[in-house]
């Protein structure tokens, strides 16, 4: 039976599988204690929230610490409020602590309080102390409780002490070696410990580390430089050079998915927000959408000023193509400015070739230009083919060519600009550049027409 | 001094630092050759190519090979060009052979043709079979020069094997079990050779993997699928369990870089590129961009058929705000189709809640309809305060309001019903939908205005 019929039978027969009142019930509930927790974890943020309380509250006290460990902040939350406080201090000490501080950041300051209590006075003061640090920076994203060894130490020494940590700190096939005030040295590999003879002292086999993070440096900004020296773990220290904890592999790639969905949600007029959909309130996220959506209807009231300014050059014929010449703007600088942030994110363009970039699109913006002027002059005539529109149509398809070379033109400078100015290139993106295209279209469109119409 | 000063100095004095010829010269190549090869192969994609070919020539030997390492695909192939035939064959043969496949696939036949025979036989017949698998498959991005470990053998034998192969093959935390026959058995993890008995059987300990990965599997779906188990490393099997290599979080990061930029792509109007901004040439990144921008001016041209039809109902104080609601529309289903494809994305919007997501987005198209109306209503009316023209204004302001839930609810089905269809949701946000809302836009407003203004 798979995983999802499963399921989908312990959703039907819920009462029976909490009660273990039937057969069907028992072995229900057998085969979904088999399943992964990973798999168990992601079907209770799916499901109603009652029936998840009451499935997760029957789970077996092991393999609930293992589903809790799979969940995300949000259902942590929602599941954390359902059981006993007894439980609910447990289930919140076996958290790694970045984990921990990750959901305490969701709580309400009355919850945060509480839940602090629960924890023992050691763990309480490091969450603390980690929860000072921007949620966005390396300090914030940071793994600490990771084994870390001192320089002076030999090879059978730290595999003493590797026996004695393991199952409490998180190990690595890169391990941090440090001073005995817990200055970074550097580091060396797991496998050293196998291969190298057991009275090697440390320090003369320790390597340099080719990047150190420090803690407040920003997160898309780590990222790039680990994925420039292919970099899949790398350590984080103080502007002391004292270790705090490391960036591995698991935090590099959440930084990277959602570095990568802010970028979506900017493109597409909205800003990024920090927890997921379900677990933004509505009315926050009723106000974001809105107050973008109302800046872009004012400004489009621009348009009709324009509009009304021309109003009598925009009888009849001319008037048709409104919409279409307008719309033109926004897609040629939408397509563009997404090129050049993709760009720009993954380091590709950069201040040493930016002139390259710029003149390539330059020709580009012609090349396009002049095709989609040769495609709307065929495509208005053959339903309008008639002798005294041709001065008509010709203006039409002018202005589009200078339509497209402007939205090229801006739609590759602006976000280089904003780059200049340490903005969000993505900010440049979608909506904002489009609708203020729209309405440089419209302007153009009518001095174009009006010049050559001679109005 | 910094890196980026000694690079703009190597590059104001390239004759001297190539020649030696004078002391500012001679150390300029001291500092350079002090620099990270991962700096080097970022500043020698950057600068004129013709300098870039003479700065590697001259790079010593070992450096030359750990920076060629770091070089993207389309810069190696460049310099490779340059190096007589025996490092040529060297440099290629120092790749592991999944670099070296991604390298070859970037190649004419022809120059395919001629690189495989620089390679020896052995390593010619493991990239020829590798470049069987789909470049965007587990087999397309696995590595496969892994170390792996036989179930039989004992902790001592497997160390003894680690110290004769660990130089030629890679190593990671996790080592994979095989049978004799090279099936996959499960893993041990790297510290179980530290921590256990010499005399342990690896099979006595080998725990089984949470996840296997088929060879034929698409990369977004290992990525999510690793994502949900919280792992950074995976094995790839054959249909008949026969291990051929890992996933690992290089690997992983890489398939995600991709897909978030493939995402930007697609809601941008942009067809998602293989190889990069400068390696696309210009000729096929123009085909994309005109294609994609005709067929969308191609269906803008509905909007003039609507307005032609209209025409007399669009005269005076309509007109006027005609693009300012056409645009609404496109702005609204872009912001909401962006929610719902990140939402897909991360894989928290699915079968499981699909309703509730709908509901909830029809709650907001309410809301944010009845915002935007009144928000319309009242621009309009300051700036024409007459009342002979208050029945024009509402009809404005409700069909504002009924564009708003109408493209809301659009950006919501769209990418769900697409994904039903295997299609990408991500082929929905932006210019395509947005295209299509200024077109229903108009068609609606004309509607609204017709029966309201009784004309």
């Amino acid at each position: 039976m798979s995983i999802k019929q499963t399921f989908n039978d312990i959703l039907d027969n819920i009462d029976d599988v909490i009660a273990q009142s039937s057969d069907l019930g028992v072995s229900l509930w057998q085969d979904f204690l088999d399943i992964h927790p990973a798999d168990i974890a992601q079907f209770l943020s799916d499901i109603n929230q009652d029936k998840a309380k009451v499935l997760f509250l029957a789970i077996p006290k092991k393999l609930k610490f293992e589903v809790f460990s799979y969940l995300s902040e949000y259902t942590k939350k929602l599941l954390l409020s359902t059981v006993p406080d007894t439980e609910r201090s447990a289930l919140l000490s076996s958290l790694p602590l970045d984990e921990l501080t990750d959901l305490l950041d969701y709580l309400s300051d009355e919850e945060l309080k509480n839940y602090l209590k629960l924890l023992h006075k050691k763990d309480r003061e490091k969450v603390v102390s980690l929860m000072q640090f921007e949620s966005e920076s390396a300090g914030g994203i940071m793994h600490t409780d990771v084994l870390t060894l001192m320089q002076d130490l030999t090879i059978e020494k730290s595999i003493n002490i590797l026996q004695r940590l393991q199952p409490k700190k998180e190990l690595h096939r890169v391990i941090y070696v440090t001073t005995r005030e817990n200055e970074l040295v550097g580091y060396i590999n797991l496998e050293d410990l196998v291969l190298r003879k057991p009275v090697t002292k440390l320090d003369s086999i320790v390597k340099e580390a080719e990047l150190i993070v420090n803690v407040h440096e920003d997160q898309e900004k780590v990222a790039q430089d680990m994925s420039r020296y292919k970099l899949t773990i790398a350590p984080v220290v103080s502007d002391n050079n004292i270790f705090l904890g490391i960036i591995d592999s698991d935090a590099l790639v959440g930084i990277i998915e959602q570095e990568a969905a802010e970028d979506v949600y900017k493109i597409s007029a909205l800003t990024p927000i920090k927890h997921t959909y379900f677990e933004t309130p509505f009315s926050k996220l009723y106000y974001q959408r809105v107050s973008i959506l109302a800046i872009l209807l004012l400004t489009q009231t621009f348009s009709a000023l324009i509009i009304k300014h021309y109003e009598d050059l925009l009888t009849g014929f001319l008037i048709i193509f409104l919409t279409m010449i307008a719309s033109t703007g926004g897609n040629v600088s939408s397509q563009t400015s997404a090129l050049v942030i993709q760009g720009l994110v993954s380091g590709e363009i950069s201040d040493a070739n930016r002139y390259r970039f710029l003149w390539r699109e330059l020709l580009m913006a012609c090349a396009i230009g002049g095709t989609l002027a040769i495609v709307s002059f065929i495509r208005v005539f053959a339903t309008n083919p008639d002798p005294s529109k041709l001065l008509s149509i010709f203006s039409i398809s002018l202005s589009i060519a200078a339509i497209v070379i402007v939205s090229v033109m801006l739609g590759s400078i602006i976000p280089l600009v904003l780059k200049r100015f340490k903005l969000d290139p993505a900010l440049s993106a979608g909506p904002f550049l489009a609708t203020i295209m729209d309405i440089l279209g419209i302007l153009i469109y009518c001095n174009i027409s009006r010049i050559i119409l001679g109005l």
